[in-house]
């Protein structure tokens, strides 16, 4: 069987096969390079994380434009980011069996790596890795500063604890805490939002206060997302964040705040129009998620979304403009959450001047594990 | 770096990394055999739907327990199952772009294929393919019963128009009707579901009654799915049944039905546990799907689902037993929707008696062109 399912650089936007996920290169780079400038002007360091487009290619676009690095969420994410030339990562998560940390120690014979923790088991097992495998290994504290999810409490006596027991391990480098408060992101009223980030640097600043008491030397303090961004920047003890929906953008964040614009979009096409005032588009949940916001219509006025089913998105033409749409026209879609959109697909095509510049492997695309 | 990410058919459940995507197979050779002889008791053709396991092999089980072929409901998951040897393949979907139906013209050379269609350009579109490429393309009108998705209204004068064009399309074969209701299939109780579905056959009938009147010969009249098996099968217009969620079920299906018993789950990892009473798993919304019911706890009693984030899923530890959890315990979890779960992952780790028999990639995983 011929395999016609290849679309290279050059092909139009107009002749590219649906469900796709299309990226406006101008408007990524602009994103890209705002967030970057943003950072150095408030003389913070900026390391993005790839969870959001899971793209080695975007990746390496952030670090030339000055990211001191990445996080990751994933051992597996890890483990294509560093195949791909990215050397310097944060593992935003707990590393906790035998059989993942054997799989962190080979990515650490060619990176260097961070993960969180929270537990003194895992140190100690964290630690016999190091030793077992000769290797060294970047520690940060996970605190919880309001999400409720993993992480110690910043008052707890663990804070001092599982410092000097990552101090006293020789493969384990203490790096110093981890204050990511993901709940806070996409509270829409800014107040709110800012109200929130200051409680949760105050508990992050609880933390640090305690090991600052213990003379315990902390070089990373990282916090904050797209949400957040403008916040948890103005607090002196910051030094590093960690945005990741800035890149592409999406309903959710959009409605949160307007510095970035909306460069990750989905392509679809009308597979059906069975009365002029319904279309029915072949984008269902399987290439454009439903978890939190509902996707927009970019492309067209006078079209609302009526259902998402598992390969289909049905639509009402609204409007008598909109009536007007043909089977096999496209529709270009703004996803609710780009992060579980992107996971969907398998590449992304970017775009400039309605061609196709690259087509890049959504690399870390179903890296779960 | 060597490749640590491989496991292998031996490996203990116990030992599996997650999250994974298991099958019982015990569980999930019981529901096809029963499906299978539950249509052959009633005479009737089944022809399963694979976008809910999305695996060939598992297709290929489904024919050699009797079925007469299988659905798809996109272009890139039939090129899968006809590249792994299915070649009686049902789509039920509406393919109308130039390249997509040069494509469908390539599987066509290595399989009996069929497709709807709704629309009279899609007809002439399909014919001049078939005879450019010469080949042979099964044709299902499109009717809506009920769902107001795609397709042509039972009563409208479409019915007759297409069938006759399609009839005098050398290359297209008209085989009959699809009158699939997906928005029945889910209805939880079961007086209203069969009410639904009597309509849902009344409309059916009412286009092939159309069809009879002008002495159109029928063959094939689908309809029906895994909520509705043994409604649709009662009705003597019906040739054959579609059902998919039969194979793994997931917790919306087990509150419509009991016929089938619970068979693909997620295998996930407790990664934190940072009070007595909350721990956190590695199966967040990228590895099973919260877009319609949410995720259920299977393995354990007194767990209860607190929040589901994009790779965390945290828990609350209820009972005073559940309070023994541990790092790194595995906890096995029921998907609210298993077709968007299925998709989600790469590969399937098929279990007997605790140990994997067999790592099946999910070769249409991602597979939405």
């Amino acid at each position: 069987m011929k395999n016609c399912n290849l679309q290279s650089p050059g092909t139009k936007v107009s002749q590219l096969d649906t469900p796709a996920f299309i990226v406006d290169l101008d408007k990524m780079e602009n994103n890209i390079s705002n967030m970057a400038k943003y950072c150095k002007s408030k003389n913070i360091n900026l390391r993005p994380h790839i969870k959001h487009h899971k793209t080695p290619e975007i990746a390496l676009k952030q670090i030339q434009n000055g990211a001191i690095g990445i996080c990751c969420q994933k051992l597996s994410e890890a483990e294509v980011m560093a195949q791909n030339d990215i050397n310097n990562i944060l593992i935003t998560y707990e590393i906790v069996t035998e059989y993942k940390i054997n799989r962190l120690m080979e990515i650490c014979k060619i990176a260097n790596l961070i993960v969180l923790v929270d537990n003194p088991k895992n140190i100690k097992d964290l630690d016999e890795a190091t030793s077992h495998f000769n290797t060294n290994l970047g520690i940060l504290l996970d605190i919880n500063v309001g999400q409720n999810r993993c992480g110690i409490e910043p008052d707890s006596h663990l804070v001092k604890d599982l410092a000097n027991q990552v101090l006293t391990a020789p493969g384990l480098q203490f790096k110093g805490i981890h204050g990511y408060a993901g709940s806070i992101q996409s509270i829409v009223n800014f107040e709110e939002r800012k109200k929130a980030d200051k409680e949760s640097m105050h508990k992050s600043l609880i933390a640090l206060e305690q090991l600052n008491d213990s003379k315990i030397p902390v070089e990373i303090v990282t916090a904050g997302g797209t949400g957040t961004y403008n916040l948890t920047t103005q607090y002196d003890h910051v030094t590093e964040i960690q945005p990741g929906s800035y890149v592409f953008m999406d309903n959710q964040y959009s409605a949160v705040l307007n510095d970035f614009e909306v460069a990750g979009t989905v392509l679809a096409t009308v597979i059906s129009k069975p009365t002029s005032g319904r279309a029915v588009l072949d984008s269902g949940m399987k290439s454009i998620s439903t978890d939190q916001w509902p996707p927009k219509i970019k492309s067209h006025q006078g079209i609302s979304v009526n259902t998402v089913s598992d390969e289909h998105l049905t639509i009402n033409l609204d409007s008598e403009d909109s009536k007007n749409i043909k089977i096999g026209d496209q529709v270009e879609l703004i996803p609710g959450h780009n992060d579980t959109t992107v996971n969907l697909h398998t590449n992304c095509f970017a775009i400039r001047n309605g061609i196709v510049q690259n087509v890049w492997p959504i690399s870390a695309h179903a890296m779960t594990r």
